[in-house]
């Protein structure tokens, strides 16, 4: 468990232990009525986490899903060959990517470790390809921590000393290795002795801002104040909101973001209201392969979601439920894409290939 | 209980007997788990059903506190003084008055009971008086009833067949006497035999959209699509809305309108998305005694609405909330204002003073 500026604890992804460890996840279902984690040593457990939103976040999930494919070797390593065992991860990493179909992170994450498949020297005992695996996933994990602070660095600049701040679902260090994305830029601008004050939409269905965000929020000690998602027009229109930023789950080539359903709305109110919308991610949630938003893959979710999530009917139970789980800002309404290597203004497919695409 | 046109029974407000009679409210609360009716026998219950929303809907808070004024005098009239009498009524409406801030139908229908102490004959006996109140209380909730059905079909002009409409919170037969406002419009065009679809915003926090009126519009056999609020933008985007349309609170001089949270933003998104944004309410929603929309006093409601609304715990208990229970439309964003005295387009102050000022 890492330690934060104030001194207090928590982590949303950990391996315990070398090859034949364990990945540890906190459980955000569980928050914020309990602190708990998750002891995963199989990759069903990693798939059945991401899918039910236990470990959520597009860079949270791309780590877990790395040290997921791991878990496939965890006490089979030393009785298979090296094809054997790479039948094993092959067959996790397939599985794994199908556990979320937008988030890009996830299949970037699930590439490099195939990469390390692809690479394995025929003569490498099936011990070295575990370590090798287990080698990469650390990599994914540290480049996370590294590409958090570094957006941090990069986003604070935006803001300036009493703004207010919206921003929507959760993209802080639960979503993340470490400091999170949007978040990230926040609490670093809050470091840097700005005075801000974080409007945080409570972001249904499943409250991530409300259950998570707030959460983080508090213990940096950052002011702030939960509102449904459907006040947040009426926040812009009392001037109490200098900034909107948020996270992405994927981008295409021309910057069109598909992120958190009722993102897209937030940039169009601030349209309206002029103020800046922005967007922050990892180069890892670039798909240059899609030019358009049109073309992302966008996940549809339970109606229980809906109707019954807190424990309780809400809605009559035969009523037809429409529940997208993400939606597509265009680059237009971005004013901004703020990364790990800089930030991407205007959004434009020129400056993202010049920044994200000689990778 | 009136039977609807489909032959199924609900009715939101209903005065039972004579002078020492009760009124009988739908408890809204309940549904659509339940289908419960509240006795109401004194005035603070009456008082408690507004504040709770057991009641709600700015036309149907009018007609019960109407109502419970006349509960003031239930098994009293006999043993009083006309003088005293009109004390106790006095004291009923004060006390009706400070229920909830925003709902301007509620002053009007108060008003108008005011009026009847005001026109007594100082020689009448309190059954006259007590009577008279009872009279006047039926009178409100039958002009309520034809103002429903004037609504319905002066709004169902602006419909056409194959449009999907968008609606946020609860304006059908349990906000009102009987068919409603907007809704009203929504399920007129519907029984004329247009096809139509009708995409419902669930409305945090007390989701009035996915209790109330997913029930009534699945009641009249009227399709219709649950969403969650930050839905409404994507819905937009897709193409699949033709028309937004809302009941309001308190309308001004000029045409801004005070509705529940999230209206705002809906008008806001129906621009960009060149969809028109219609209102629809009686003309005791005008207040013409207001100019600026900056004017209309906003309720704030309990945090608790947004924290732990569901009986579970979803966000930290210490966090700081902000909850209005209203936001105020700007009269540009709004194509037309549908009253039972016909539709006022465009929204300006001339045409709201020449059909509503002449009352």
């Amino acid at each position: 468990m890492h330690s934060d500026a104030n001194g207090l604890r928590y982590q949303s992804i950990a391996w315990q232990g070398e090859i034949d460890g364990e990945l540890i996840l906190l459980d955000q279902i569980q928050l914020p009525a309990a602190l708990a984690y998750l002891h995963c040593q199989h990759v069903e457990e990693v798939f059945e986490s991401i899918v039910n939103l236990q470990v959520r976040g597009a860079p949270a999930i791309g780590i877990a899903a790395a040290y997921g494919a791991c878990l496939s070797l965890r006490h089979r390593w030393h009785d298979c060959s090296l094809q054997e065992a790479i039948g094993l991860v092959e067959h996790a990493i397939e599985r794994l990517a199908t556990s979320r179909p937008t988030a890009v992170n996830l299949f970037w994450a699930l590439d490099r470790m195939r990469a390390v498949i692809r690479e394995i020297a025929p003569t490498a005992t099936t011990a070295d390809f575990a370590r090798r695996l287990l080698s990469e996933a650390r990599a994914i994990h540290e480049e996370d921590r590294q590409m958090c602070r570094l957006i941090g660095q990069a986003g604070a600049t935006l803001f300036k000393d009493g703004m207010g701040i919206l921003t929507h679902c959760n993209t802080g260090g639960l979503a993340t290795a470490e400091l999170g994305t949007a978040l990230s830029a926040i609490v670093t601008a809050h470091q840097q002795g700005k005075r801000l004050h974080v409007f945080v939409d409570e972001t249904r269905p499943l409250l991530q801002g409300a259950r998570l965000t707030t959460w983080e929020l508090m213990r940096f000690g950052l002011p702030c104040t939960l509102i449904c998602d459907s006040m947040a027009a009426h926040v812009m229109q009392q001037g109490k909101v200098q900034a909107v930023i948020v996270g992405a789950d994927r981008i295409t080539s021309r910057g069109d973001t598909a992120n958190k359903i009722g993102t897209y709305g937030l940039a169009v109110l601030a349209k309206h209201h002029r103020i800046p919308f922005y967007v922050a991610a990892p180069s890892s949630t670039f798909d240059l392969s899609l030019n358009s938003g049109d073309d992302i893959p966008i996940e549809q979710r339970s109606r229980d979601e809906i109707i019954s999530a807190f424990g309780k009917q809400t809605a009559p139970s035969e009523v037809q439920v429409y529940n997208p789980a993400f939606d597509v800002t265009p680059a237009e309404l971005i004013h901004a894409i703020i990364t790990e290597r800089g930030i991407l203004q205007p959004v434009s497919e020129t400056v993202i290939r010049k920044l994200i695409g000689n990778t």
